[in-house]
């Protein structure tokens, strides 16, 4: 049986894992990632943590085909390079060269939306679909694109940006430089300045009373859970945040017509109550309604989504 | 040398012709559609130009590989059924078992927003690339998108409606039932709209001028060439339709990041006016500026793609 590595790397952790050919953690393990540090430590501590997790399973380093590793923001798949990664403080840093001191086996490298959607494409709700989409809802959105079984990364490697796909010309400034961009109406982080903008004005909502009127603790489950309990500042909040996030998941349809959307990512934990509030709204949207449109599931890899993906991009290649 | 037959099949006139397979037209030829008459009789008009052409050419059926058509509208591929098109007052009806009657070869159908992209990536500005998207600017606005050299049309066949892509959560009502929807900012209706509206209230306007106050003749060539010379109510409406314009690229370049953008239908006729503001416009939003971004390029096929395209469905099956 062919083994991977699969590296989840993080601005606060380092998650790891072995994983066999099927998308399978046999075994994984975590280290702080202490991203202040120069790379070369950042990146011995990840060697460690393989060695380690290589030791307590009684593998060798031959037993394993290569190492992946989903990385935040923009790769240089060739050279295994990220080019940038503002929550790692990281601008072109030479992971695959430098890892490869450390755990001589082949290095591969992706960005961790697109890695999202690869965990989902072999192991997830996507698994046997040829053509999906993983959105990842949390500070900010990501998305995975697969067409034909294949993660698809564009002519110059940074496709898949559904997070600054434009919804509302000329909305919300975003950091990209643009206006009106999805992750500003739909990330994590959208719920919560809503949140505390709404709990601001209304100290009788129930986000406010969570937080005992310490604005700076809502987060988007203290957000959804007070809308699931019925409270009225905070469905509107939701219902606003769901009318966005159509918006966005009809614009894949229209666009690429996937066999299956995933959600992904902190906002997904929501369960249920996100899930069916979604799918009712995206049905109201769909253009063609005969010719059938793509199925929308709640990613069920949670954590583990991130060594998965990272484990299959040897297979993927 | 491999022959086939493109046909482009509009509303108003049907185009024919007989293409190599490098995707030059040896020949064509053109009759009316008469779009009210049962298909029948529309079909058998097909098959006589198509039946014209060839003796004309002095070729027989058997130099023919195949014969492809582009048909507005929602196509089923694997029965070659058009199975809605409006401007043809057209539902679910049987074009390749019809045409086969009269012409017993093979026949491939596709919509002709995903021929017109075919044309651009055979023998237009997008040949030779992996990844380019064709975006027609007409009475709507369609898409043909290329990946990895192929069309793509989908899990359910219906990708590619850049059109019906959101960029104005809960603007102008589209008649696909969405809000905001890209081509009702982005098309030549979108232009003529405009520019009536804007003559109506400014009778000293270049476009008033141009239709002598009968606001019914205004066109979008009506519109561009006020904005050409200079008219600043014209100039208004065009920078404003570049604007939106802009939204629609840079999401297609966020999302798919391919290596072209062409540009065709009836309002690319303005040329480098538009092309240059395009990508001055564009430039101004690119998201990662050191990765390198699509290409844009006017089509210079012209009313010749749709012939070429689909003439080219055999090919690319």
């Amino acid at each position: 049986m062919k083994l991977y590595v699969g590296v989840d790397l993080g601005g606060t952790n380092i998650g790891a894992g072995i994983v066999d050919d099927k998308g399978n953690i046999l075994l994984k393990g975590e280290v702080s990632t202490g991203a202040s540090r120069p790379f070369q430590e950042i990146i011995a501590d990840m060697a460690g943590l393989i060695k380690d997790l290589l030791k307590k399973g009684g593998y060798a380093l031959s037993d394993i085909e290569a190492i992946g590793i989903g990385s935040p923001g923009s790769i240089d798949r060739e050279r295994g390079v990220v080019v940038k990664a503002n929550n790692l403080y990281w601008k072109d840093i030479p992971v695959k060269e430098e890892l490869q001191k450390h755990l001589n086996i082949p290095v591969y490298i992706e960005n961790d939306a697109n890695v999202a959607g690869i965990a989902e494409s072999v192991a997830g709700v996507c698994k046997g679909f040829e053509n999906s989409v993983t959105i990842t809802l949390g500070t900010g959105v990501g998305s995975g694109i697969i067409i034909d079984g294949k993660p698809y990364t564009g002519s110059h490697g940074v496709a898949a940006e559904l997070g600054h796909m434009i919804i509302v010309v000329d909305g919300i400034q975003c950091n990209c430089g643009n206006r009106g961009c999805f992750e500003e109406y739909a990330s994590a982080s959208a719920l919560i300045r809503d949140g505390k903008s709404a709990a601001k004005e209304n100290p009788d909502s129930l986000i406010y009373k969570e937080v005992d009127g310490d604005l700076d603790k809502i987060d988007a489950r203290i957000v959804i859970d007070a809308a699931k309990a019925g409270d009225e500042i905070a469905l509107n909040i939701f219902d606003s945040y769901i009318h966005y996030l159509t918006v966005g998941i009809i614009n894949i349809i229209n666009l690429l017509d996937p066999s299956v959307i995933a959600i992904s990512g902190g906002v997904s934990r929501a369960g249920d109550f996100l899930l069916d509030a979604i799918r009712e709204s995206v049905s109201k949207h769909i253009f063609y309604k005969d010719a059938g449109s793509a199925n929308i599931y709640l990613s069920e890899l949670g954590n583990d989504a991130g060594i998965i993906g990272a484990a299959m991009l040897a297979r993927a290649d």
